[in-house]
């Protein structure tokens, strides 16, 4: 990233963008459209309402936690008539909820369904494989929307395969690139919807997007030297092999729960298929504050665990494991928590580091 | 930037977002509000519109040039009365033209008016101060709107002292970055309108912004390895001088034009006093293709030089000479138009690079 910045109406730069495209098709599993714009996660979030909708339309969200619910507010603000569903975030989103509320919808006023992959604030994992086929068996024609943030490259996503409409990432979780860089991928009846939806729109527009991508090009100064990471990122995720890199997420998940089992400590997932392969999320013993902890961590240690957030703040930290990570830096992670958890006094059973380096060893064998 | 990058919402991010909005209110002559966004300009120009208006307002533009029309067609998609005047693009907007469309406009419907200060596919300037001081006389309320993507940090600007309602402006020109981040300043007329604007918009919303800011955060993820570069541009703008850069930006457009007047062509620019300090659109000869030339530079010396856009594209290439640059990288710059010329075979006269040198060592004398 560190090269200098190429003209980005020059032909080299051309040659780049349809690289990049072909390589963010293949990640997100798709033939069909993909976008990438100079944003933050939560700007795809916007650009799928706005490409796709029109004021007063019905979606539907689940209160999986603090990022689901930050996108649904984004669809009100909209002007959308966001029907938020109260659920127990410790869970991921089941089929059936989904399947209940588009058979109670008769006249098919729901036009989007929202989900969260990887609900990143609580490290709980919806199985969207399910919710597709279920809204596909269903024969409502609402959309589905994938907030794939912190899921695409960590857990196996398979936008055409399993029918999804818009999947919405970031460049900053499994892509391992710093911030700063929105991408998603819209299915054809994504593409169809954006025919029609009239919230008003223009730095988030599909049309300007693939008019300007098909010369290999977009349609305003892109963020080139992101681009030149992106480009090395999908190099090194290919390099290592999808199977691969899903498996290393896998383990390095699994020891971290082994970790936190050994410790004493709940996660926020209750269901153990469904815990987060990207970011646990611990909760403290009552009593205890996790942004103290955090802040000691962070001071003896400089290492900065996530802080918990929405109704979390303050009673769960979290651990990221996701992303350009090998096994001796997550351990080095363990170490630093647990270290920390005694410096502070938080009662916990030692041996979490142990039980980690068990079950990363058995895997390596 | 090629540091790790840090946790976004601890104590030594929030330490970095203060130093950044205290040097970006310094860099843009402000005390009031100012935004960084992690998008291009263009993200800007869309901050600007959907922050203070509401559908159905009457803006005013000009056919400045390429991304003068670009910002006003962006004005057209979110529903605004667009009254894009009929301009000729080779001279800046004048100050007369802008108090006859105000003292015209008898039941004060503008609400806006969008210059950009620096047309970067014109290489003309336009003089803001005049402009800013005519409506301010005129005792119109419409706000000024200014896009200073290449005038920030290139030539003077003071959004308090001239008395500007928005300034817009990106990365990777005066503030010698790669794209990816769009700044801005909004003065208190800018913010008291965005109390009744209408305009649905949540990702550039400037209220989740200050009230992020507030806390040395942001809203949502930002791009923090741009952001420690735009740390470390203050610096260096600090460290140059901002008379010094101003001077310097004055002495190469001086050397460039001494240059292009010797091989015997047009600048698109005509009024000596605007042409502008940042960047130069040449005219071809008739009969030569501008792209043409470009692209045997590109494959001979490894330079790009900037194509024409709009009603300019084929007629002119565009000689930069912005931001992280030297005397003596520019002299390389003119050397390889003037060598491209001879051998593109295009009618000139030899010792442009020559007059610019002499320009140069003039002033360093």
């Amino acid at each position: 990233m560190s090269k200098p910045t190429i003209d980005h109406r020059g032909p080299e730069f051309e040659a780049l963008t349809h690289r990049l495209l072909a390589d963010l098709r293949w990640i997100c599993g798709t033939t069909d459209d993909v976008f990438i714009y100079p944003a933050s996660g939560s700007g795809a979030w916007e650009a799928a309402i706005v490409n796709t909708l029109s004021s007063g339309d019905t979606v539907v969200a689940f209160e999986q936690g603090f990022f689901a619910q930050s996108w649904a507010q984004v669809a009100v603000r909209f002007g959308l008539d966001v029907r938020l569903q109260s659920w127990d975030g410790r869970q991921g989103v089941t089929p059936d909820a989904v399947t209940k509320l588009l058979s109670d919808d008769g006249n098919q006023a729901i036009k989007a369904v929202m989900i969260v992959h990887n609900e990143t604030s609580t490290g709980v994992t919806t199985n969207i494989k399910a919710i597709a086929a279920a809204m596909q068996a269903s024969g409502h024609p609402a959309l589905l929307f994938i907030d794939a943030v912190s899921s695409l490259a960590v857990t196996d996503l398979r936008h055409d395969e399993w029918g999804l409409d818009v999947t919405v990432s970031g460049s900053q979780k499994g892509l391992t690139l710093p911030p700063g860089l929105a991408v998603m991928a819209a299915g054809p009846r994504a593409i169809a919807a954006h025919e029609s939806a009239t919230i008003p729109r223009s730095y988030w527009d599909w049309d300007d997007q693939r008019a300007a991508n098909a010369k290999g090009s977009f349609p305003y100064t892109p963020a080139t030297n992101l681009l030149y990471g992106l480009e090395e990122a999908f190099a090194m995720l290919r390099e290592e092999g999808m199977d691969n890199v899903f498996a290393r997420h896998r383990r390095f998940g699994s020891a971290v729960r082994a970790a936190v089992a050994t410790w004493g400590f709940d996660t926020v997932s209750t269901v153990a298929s469904e815990a987060s392969q990207a970011a646990t999320a611990v909760i403290m013993p009552d009593g205890h504050d996790a942004d103290a902890l955090r802040a000691l961590i962070l001071e003896r240690f400089d290492m900065s665990l996530g802080t918990g957030l929405g109704e979390w703040k303050g009673r769960v930290f979290r651990i990221g494991h996701l992303g350009d990570l090998n096994a001796l830096a997550l351990m080095g992670t363990l170490a630093g928590v647990e270290m920390g958890l005694g410096l502070a006094g938080i009662p916990h059973t030692a041996g979490g580091v142990a039980a980690a380096m068990a079950v990363l060893a058995e895997e390596a064998s």
